[in-house]
């Protein structure tokens, strides 16, 4: 068949891969082909749309009936709208320090959420309801913003895993105190493909409230969704989600990606798959001497220290981030596009880097 | 050729067309093609891919050497992005009262980019240097927010245009009081189209520092860029988008959607057939008593007077808003999409309906 | 007596006075005087001393049962803090657009209240059920700055009184929107004088939910309160009023004044002598030929409207303002402490000038 | 001579005094005295009065000929102000774990400031190069709030001390990442009385950019000042005191205050005295087995670790708070008022309780 009629270029390698981030990724071809199912015609916008209202079905059948889905446009947006959502003008969220909406949201949090952040250090990226503990005091005290949530990532800025237990404990713990819980789910699904459980088995099912639903990191372009659980816990998402500048107007686009993804298995497949090559490229680097796994590998990605050259040389030939520089931590990520050839390309070099 | 695989199923009428908005209507084709482009392999993140470095030249090529481009997610994203580029913590936003950043934007300018907007009544949603002086005044009066950016719409909300001399005039204005410019372009293709002029003669041609540049009403899924002219106007751009949450990760899927409109003339195409789509379906409206064309049909948008069970009826044959319900104002939007049939149709319907 | 040692030094002639502002008077003797008693020894701060807990007994005989004040810094915090309290992250303020919220807090409601304004243009400073429904709706949509509160000012910024039956009105057709009522009473006492009724009579008998409470117009070297009424309608008032930078640590020295003013009649004294004054000033100027008095002189503020000219050698001999320059429109104030002399001798010499 | 007459009454015993804070005590009696002197008349309101003119010339005989103080409510209001003045919409703070800004003012910073905290845990409450490090990096990263300021706190929130050199090097290397330096003084007399040295040895002669100036602790009713030092740091600082509802509208009755303090030595005075009941206190707690203090006692306050019934025992005979209920700590604060006998008192009294 022809390509398609199209005034833009091809300008990158598609046969390029590497372990900067799964957000190097492009799209899945599954969810690129969507968009032409739910294009043409005239639909209703700002979510309206029938795409939108069939999510809900979608979205229900991962996290129980009580679940609503509000697309929005990225993870950063899905974590503040959400965080603002559970919380009054004086209250403060209680997150992991190595939390996404901690480090690396250029203060979003706090500049368009009003949000103080209450952080807490942890030796692997996991709050526990004692850690939480550290932060959750002073409720009645007008001089400390009040704790009104805990946000958790799952699975972890540091590919590790909560176990169901874990997240139900840090639920009950929080409830205890009066607040509610976050799951900033950019990665969920490689949790839940870790877990081999459903999604709902550490969402719903524990008591979180509210969620960060991730597309983009799973194959999507762009989009994901604020999920709320917890009805009670929230009002006013719409208003909300645009004032919060999350508000698509043509939104049948970000909703079908998410259709497709979720609609069946899609999101697993990647899911499993990205993890799958993180296994096997932490197998393949145990077998490298001088190269240390820094934590559990339990998703797409894999932390390790290395010899600052050996990371600068092999950085030429894949791309990839370090994750403390002054420490030769780096951080190497797979994707649902990542080929078997390509994690042991990978090793191979690192074999090669390290031998020389 | 056989439909792509996707667990997504189409849940729409693609025959279906209405006068509701521009952003009821989905994606060009040919937008859509350039997404398969742009897809496969792994490229930077945030920006850094070569599409968003091509379409640096392509901005170029229409606003001058000088100019830069920040692709963000929607057309309240740039708006809050760029009037808070250009304002200090104190500043403040002359701009019309009918202006979308004051009426439809949920209060995201105050609340997000923590602007005040000094609003003036026009009579047909345009500013002049009189109407600016209503406001521009107290620049050294600390207990009044600074104005510090004129902000207009180019083609307006109400459909009409400014002429380039009336833009230079707003700039000269501005200038001379220490103010910026900025334009909301969400639909300054059409104004382009409709003063056949390239855009660049009512933008950096005269003055304008700043800009909102359409893409979703234009034809793309999502996506709109705020283009720098001014470069003394702005700093960190890259930090205030981040911070603003408008920052996409996969940002080659925004870039190319805006390189598939801008790098050659579909942007024009799209707009000038809306714009053609406008006249025609005004020229119906002429001939019908009873009905009132409120404003210049000038760009994409007829406003009009009709009585307002004749407007409830007609609403359930074709999907339209009341633009001010109490006076019986309603609004229609032609699209890159709509065809002769789509107007003819529609005046024949409303003519029905005014003979009831 | 000898003055009491202080290595501070008298700067200024305390003999002149003008009418520039009631914010140019300084303290009334007695509330300066009550300093003193609420000095020495410890006492516990930020509001657990017992002159705000006793405040609390005189501000419920004047505002009734449910009554609970606030002690804040100043009129903005005031507002800022009320106006916060009664609105949702996507809440707006409907109010005239002579409101001071809107024309001289410099923004604050904006950027530190995330508010935003829907302003109404008004002949005299008030709103009517009329005017406030030029802005009261959109309720539901999500584009749209939820209305949520109504804010008046009462006595207004030009001078002007509502009378009870007039806020009663507005009260009803706000709640019937699901609206709360905010009364910004930096001038309240020279309306309850005015009117000759207790403020009672036109805040909680007539459905207003919360106050700013004026305290350094009517004679404090600074300080109001925000009084609750309705208590359903907030929650956590001392949190927010510390996030608002608004917590006084030695509260004892708000609430010793505010019981100075407010415990007996010192309060109304004082408003009642302003306004007084500016009825002789009113009559006085009445007598002055071009010289024009532009609105109802109901409290202690009189604007007129005189040649430039002579509005400028008048600033020379006496302290004021202009309120529109280019339209010869002076604001001339009087205060607690503005003497029947200085009112004679202002019009001797309005009429000096006038005759020059 | 009778006490001045007034409606208020005097409603605690002010021969009472504990140790739970310096803002526990009253106004200093010469700083009462100097409110008598700037009353009376009419003086321009917003700072245009004499007094506020006069204590920039004070304020510059402290810190030199380039700073400029802006009088303020209250210490959270100078320190939002001071923060927001020099940084940018994308701006963070880098500051000590302990500070007050990050653990005792509500949010404001975030919320109101929109400044993101990066915290760093000291041992004594006092940052250093090193630590600073810790934070300083990423500047170039727009997922990364960029560090802007550091801020201390001189005297520390542990009643602990940093030496001049120690500012200067934090100043050096600060400034070497182009970073900005303010320093939290709202216990800054206290500072200077123990170093015995001038402000200025520790502020602008060691390359401090912006400081917030205690008075209320010092002996003041209220009031503190933002001076900057670096006028190429700040802009429009009239503008930002407004908008951040600091702006006092009689203004003399902050700055006179101040001027009663800082024109000769009574802020000295003050501190003096009240540094050396600390040390008296300390040395009466050494002499108590069982209780240990917990940092160097270098300001006005002692930390100690005591039994907690002993504490709780003790606390229905002064005042006092826990620092860290959990772990036993307390801390103990004397004032400008503080006598010896209550130094001898209490120590007594924590020896009988001890004893039980």
């Amino acid at each position: 068949m022809n390509p398609p009629k199209t005034d833009a270029r091809r300008r990158h390698d598609p046969g390029v891969r590497g372990f900067a981030s799964d957000n190097y990724a492009g799209a899945h071809p599954e969810v690129l082909a969507a968009l032409s199912l739910a294009n043409g015609g005239h639909e209703v916008a700002y979510g309206g749309d029938a795409y939108t209202e069939h999510l809900q079905r979608i979205i229900r059948s991962h996290f129980g009936a009580t679940a609503e889905a509000y697309p929005v446009f990225n993870g950063t947006g899905a974590n503040v709208l959400a965080l603002q959502a559970v919380t009054d003008r004086w209250g403060a969220v209680i997150c992991a320090e190595s939390a996404h909406i901690n480090v690396d949201e250029g203060g979003a949090p706090e500049r368009m959420g009003g949000l103080k952040l209450l952080t807490v250090p942890t030796p692997d990226g996991k709050l526990t309801p004692e850690l939480i503990d550290r932060q959750a005091w002073g409720f009645e005290d007008e001089h400390r913003a009040m704790p009104q949530v805990v946000s958790l990532t799952q699975s972890t800025e540091l590919g590790t895993l909560y176990a169901p237990d874990e997240i139900r404990a840090i639920c009950e713990h929080a409830h205890a105190h009066g607040m509610r819980v976050h799951v900033d789910g950019s990665r969920i699904a490689n949790a839940a493909a870790s877990l081999d459980v459903p999604m709902r088995t550490f969402t719903n099912a524990v008591g979180v409230d509210i969620l960060s639903l991730g597309g983009t990191k799973n194959g999507a372009l762009f989009g994901e969704a604020v999920v709320v659980i917890n009805q009670d816990a929230v009002r006013r998402m719409t208003h909300l989600r645009k004032l919060s500048m999350q508000l698509a107007s043509k939104m049948r686009f970000v909703s079908v990606q998410l259709e497709a993804l979720f609609a069946k298995d899609l999101w697993l497949r990647n899911a499993r798959h990205a993890n799958e090559m993180a296994q096997r490229l932490a197998e393949g680097v145990r077998a490298v001497d001088g190269v240390d796994i820094l934590y559990p590998v339990q998703a797409n990605a894999v932390f390790a220290r290395l010899p600052h050259d050996v990371a600068e040389r092999l950085q030429k030939r894949y791309r990839f981030y370090f994750w403390d520089e002054a420490a030769g931590h780096v951080r190497w990520v797979c994707s649902f596009d990542t080929a078997e050839d390509d994690v042991d390309g990978f090793v191979a070099a690192l074999k090669e880097e390290m031998a020389r």
